[in-house]
């Protein structure tokens, strides 16, 4: 506001905090009039750079500023040097978070100029806090989400591919079971291009990511990932490895601790990772059921509008599936037992749910690109499958990404095992997913990457007491032991029971 | 949630972050299965912390556990040690927030938890923001805010006072001018107690404190304030400088970067430190004005209602008045030219709008106490401002707090200053108090002491060209000019225009 400006002396710390973040003395900090997580702009020599400001009592002396790493970098400067410090007062992104925040809506120009200030941290952590959590209050309607989704592919990088049709595919909040490794091999190998990117686990047993990293390295940077692309047809890389859509990275990283997954910023977020790998045609798969992410067929089938119509606003053919997620998609929980699961399908040794499932999206994908006549995409996947040209697919993915395991007999199972049999007669009603991962998790999945459960018998099955349900395994004894006491208390198996109750006169 | 823990080896950061802070490489924070801003369980030898996790590549190693100061001291830990770390797993306060963010109604014990786990440092930042967002968003109801006022009187410490009644004033967001320095010797006098804490400017040109600090110290200790009130009757300090409600502190200082100010966190904030004081009888100033916070009588209103009702209920009579803020109380702006002109008034030199309403406020509470029969308040309050007893009581206050000013002419002017005179004749139909307290920031104010505004004229004043308006104060010629430059673009003054517009041909 005032131009008034100052010169203080810096104090580097050596600590990378992955922000903009200065430190002043509260004295310093009074004197020009400046708060908590106001901004200041730094100068040193020709540079320049705005930074977050934080106070202190002690851990900076009057008249000199403390530097976190990023900051001194930008500046290219040392210790012990002086810089010139002013503030810069508010910016406009501040004024569009409280509109928000207000229940209004906003422009396009206003949400690019939020998004923007988020990638290059003109925004404080509380301010950005303040933007995510008016958009989960608030919401984000349809115009929002088309100019969110447009933000943050400006923001980010986009990869260009000289020739091919770039296909995709993406679930939500999906349960287990690793059908982008099944799916991505069935769709090269007609041709098609998919550079796929996928995620770790946050709070299931394992992302593709970790599955696929027991294959092969997943870190794999722009370069690569479209030469691999060009010259194969696909990869299954790690998103995080890649640095396209920075301002999205960050605004997830910040949901996270709240759990805040507003539909409108989920959707621009998929679809703008997607239109970052160049992507022109992408399937949306929305499984329902009452131990996933999406609940209620309702809200799976709004969703599905509109990410249709925000794709179509950003130049891509969308096409959103839903699907059943009641049951767990295969039969094991964890990284390398559903990498293992995976390449038994591609290997023929198994056909289930998940193979099922697979072999539909990636018809789905047929359809949309005319690779197969309507109706036909189902057959040709499986076709795919069944000739074994997906696996031969698949093992080109692999060596190209620089990794060594073919086949689902060279991984291992994790060295302790403990196994859980029916201690009664019954038919199996349902198993909880969310009951899986969590053992799994606690066995040690996903950073142990042998961890986790393999299921012997699914919903429908008809058990006599005794009977092997599942294994949990683990490579540490002291985490398959916590995981066994897991189960003690919560049985991931619902069974079917005539009588649900007795009413007893004393119970009355 | 898995009972799975590691010894890492320390590395003690000596940086102070008021927070609760630990550091974990990415590798072993992908291991622990820990995400940014989740809590671990640290333990070294037999003491305990819960702190917040943050996440870097490259500033902390591998099996190591980077520990700000705060976490080190609570460990009593140094460098190359070996400590216990354990994920906590999420903590109800979380689904809390969450309950918040979704529109449900808090629970007394819910409020008391969040509030708790916001001054003990266990939510991180990210987590505390939701939470005053989603006050801000979905607002408290007046049970809630009932709860939370509860709640901060519990959080922090309640000072005890062996005799006498304790009252108290406090201004929502009122425009400049220094009541509180007449209003408080007035009630002094009169044989009550009142232990004023007061704050700094945020963003007017001086806090009560920031005047006060030019006559005495103010950065009292809770036995101070206490052994000065108990002898003299009053003390007129920084409230910042007591630790009487730490978690009302962290909320409010998260609030500033995105002002936010939910109307029912306000109350219970006020309300909450008048208790900690120990105050039964309080008055609530709500000046109502286009310029200052409340720009609504009937917002003003509701608050009066709100105000009173939780006062009831926390143990306090309250009384709240709705006054008029459109104009400037007094004519001063900044802290030092406050000081003297409250003391001008206290000396009989001055009595104008400023010294009215601080009668009227002392009238209230003389009312409520029962010092003065109804109607009478103002007539008792305006005897001891007259008959100086109120200047003595204010001298007393003074030295008690060990200051040495004790009359209004040992206040010097600033070194530079600016005079601005009328360039028509007119009638002054208002002056903006936002525009008063910008010129007199950036004149330096309030870190620069003697920068400011004295007003020649106000409203309703008749004035003729080339009559002083304004004298713009400050300590460094810099600012002057800064100061004087912005009043070329922006006025304070509105004058009465008998001609509001043309009407010409070519302007149809």
């Amino acid at each position: 506001m005032n131009g008034y400006s100052q010169e203080l002396t810096t104090d580097v710390f050596h600590i990378s905090t992955g922000k903009m973040i200065c430190v002043l003395n509260e004295v310093d900090a009074h004197e020009f009039g400046l708060f908590l997580a106001d901004r200041v702009e730094l100068s040193y020599k020709k540079k320049k750079c705005v930074a977050v400001v934080d106070i202190t009592k002690n851990s900076v002396r009057e008249n000199y500023i403390g530097l976190f790493m990023e900051v001194a970098q930008a500046l290219g400067v040392k210790a012990k040097e002086q810089i010139c410090v002013k503030p810069t007062g508010p910016i406009r992104s501040v004024e569009y978070i409280k509109k928000k925040m207000r229940g209004d809506k906003l422009s396009e120009q206003e949400i690019k100029e939020i998004v923007k200030d988020i990638s290059e941290e003109r925004l404080s952590e509380i301010e950005s806090v303040g933007f995510v959590s008016a958009v989960f209050m608030r919401g984000l309607d349809l115009d929002e989400t088309i100019f969110m989704t447009k933000a943050l592919i400006a923001d980010g990088n986009r990869m260009e591919f000289s020739s091919g049709t770039i296909v995709d595919k993406h679930s939500v909040g999906g349960c287990n079971g690793r059908a982008t490794m099944i799916i991505v091999p069935i769709v090269a190998s007609a041709g098609l291009k998919m550079p796929k990117t996928s995620s770790r686990s946050i709070t299931s047993a394992a992302g593709t990511a970790d599955s696929m990293e027991v294959l092969a390295p997943v870190d794999l940077d722009t370069k690569k990932i479209k030469e691999i692309t060009e010259k194969i047809g696909a990869v299954i890389c790690w998103g995080g490895a890649v640095d396209l859509a920075p301002a999205d990275d960050k605004i997830i990283k910040i949901e996270h601790p709240l759990s805040l997954d507003p539909e409108g910023q989920v959707i621009a977020s998929v679809l703008a990772k997607k239109a970052s790998v160049g992507s022109k045609f992408v399937v949306i798969d929305l499984p329902v059921g009452k131990n996933v992410k999406i609940k209620d067929k309702e809200v799976a089938l709004r969703m599905a509008k509109k990410f249709v119509q925000v794709g179509k606003e950003v130049g891509m053919e969308v096409e959103a599936v839903i699907t059943d997620g009641e049951d767990p998609s295969g039969r094991a929980v964890g990284p390398a037992l559903e990498a293992k699961y995976a390449l038994e399908i591609l290997e023929g040794k198994r056909f289930d749910n998940l193979a099922q499932k697979s072999c539909e999206l990636a018809g789905v994908i047929f359809e949309m690109v005319n690779v197969a006549a309507t109706g036909k995409g189902y057959d040709l996947a499986y076709d795919i499958l069944h000739s074994r040209k997906a696996l031969d697919k698949m093992k080109q993915i692999i060596k190209a990404q620089g990794g060594k395991i073919l086949t689902s007999e060279q991984i291992p199972f994790a060295e302790f095992k403990y196994e859980i049999s029916a201690t009664d007669d019954g038919i199996i009603e349902g198993v909880n997913t969310r009951q899986l991962t969590n053992i799994a998790r606690i066995a040690g999945a996903p950073a142990s990457k042998y961890a986790g459960v393999m299921l012997n018998k699914i919903r429908g099955d008809k058990i006599k007491k005794g009977e092997l349900l599942y294994t949990i395994y683990a490579e540490q004894k002291s985490r398959l032991e916590s995981a066994r006491e897991y189960t003690e208390q919560n049985d991931p198996f619902e069974f079917k029971k005539i009588v649900l109750g007795k009413i007893r006169y004393d119970s009355l």
